[in-house]
């Protein structure tokens, strides 16, 4: 696939086109350091937005769920399908309410997703899920077995058109405002991990992993 | 308003059935602790799904934006929308892939927007939003002049077709997994400030409020 998407009419940024992205590797790098996605369908007429989780391999996401969601089988009819991935930075405070902003990255995908079939590629799509979500956690537990896989509907979404936008920096006040004795500035925001709680029937003796223990979403 | 909503159809969560939330105080808690809503409508038979910020007023929601958003203008067509809030509590090992999950809180309002003509609610639905980002930003700012307000487009949505979802505590696990030696628990996660970064052009000796030291979505 092209390194540069080719933004569509429905993909282009057009509210403060400046900050529109449509480098690829760019757009990855927000979906990989999501954790959650919205993903938008309609049904009879009306959009639904559901959070899901989500992995990535190559230029594809994958979604699953249980058989009998309805969402996913509702994808699974090949219906158009929005996914959209939030990072929020920070807040942004101006001298004037007007001015106020948020730094944020996301991207948006548009498309169809297909049902993943193949046995093999779809136990690599549930790989890449969980080691989307915690890199390293896939060798240590028990991989799905016969029943589980047939219960699960894994949907692949070829990453064709879509485009990220992004606000970084500190607020853009008018000239005029610069005078007011208001504070103003950036207040960093990020998703973080606290203190890891033990599962009540573990072994208390047994020790969080260091992909717990240290668990960033910054790469 | 009723203080439990009705779940239609459309809002009643049918996949683990028991995770859903249907009493409006609870609803508006997760609503109340969001930042970001994902808006989900369709244009062209496409759905898309954009995030933004948004306020609570009593039993509606604000949305607000540039008059020239072709969002908002599609919205304030009177299309059916779906604003969508999830708050990430947590990630969830369990002994087996299958068993991961995600510790969570949503929220889902399906509806149509309007416009807000009115400047009393115009000016009071800016000052919610704001207060919903901010308590106690409002009284430092500029407030908007009569030109921002002209460029500014203020939507209500009802709050009356709604449900939330929940999912909380430790993994569950298979009974015959639990003889496995791999860590299971649960990693909190939460939205969380950094330090304050003052705007370069702020004169240094100006303190930072303490809306922003001391910032936190937990009530």
């Amino acid at each position: 696939m092209s390194k540069i998407g080719n933004p569509t009419s429905r993909t282009r940024v057009v509210r403060e086109p400046h900050r529109g992205i449509y480098d690829r590797e760019a757009v990855y790098q927000i979906l990989d350091e999501g954790l959650v996605c919205h993903v938008g369908f309609v049904s009879d007429g009306q959009p639904f937005v559901i959070p899901m989780n989500y992995g990535r391999s190559g230029d594809h996401l994958y979604l699953h769920g249980s058989v009998a969601s309805r969402m996913l089988r509702r994808l699974d009819e090949g219906v158009p399908v929005c996914v959209t991935v939030t990072l929020l930075d920070g807040l942004v405070f101006a001298r004037s309410i007007f001015n106020h902003s948020m730094n944020y990255r996301s991207a948006v995908v548009l498309g169809t997703a297909e049902r993943v079939e193949d046995p093999r590629e779809k136990l690599e799509a549930l790989r890449k899920l969980s080691e989307h979500i915690t890199p390293g956690r896939w060798k240590d537990v028990r991989p799905p077995n016969e029943t589980e896989l047939k219960a699960t509907l894994v949907l692949r979404l070829p990453i064709q058109e879509f485009s990220g936008k992004a606000r970084t920096g500190p607020p853009v006040d008018d000239e005029s405002d610069h005078a007011l004795p208001t504070w103003a500035g950036v207040l960093p925001m990020a998703l973080r991990a606290g203190e890891p709680i033990n599962d009540p029937r573990l072994d208390p003796a047994r020790g969080v992993p260091d992909y717990v223990k240290n668990y960033s979403r910054k790469k």
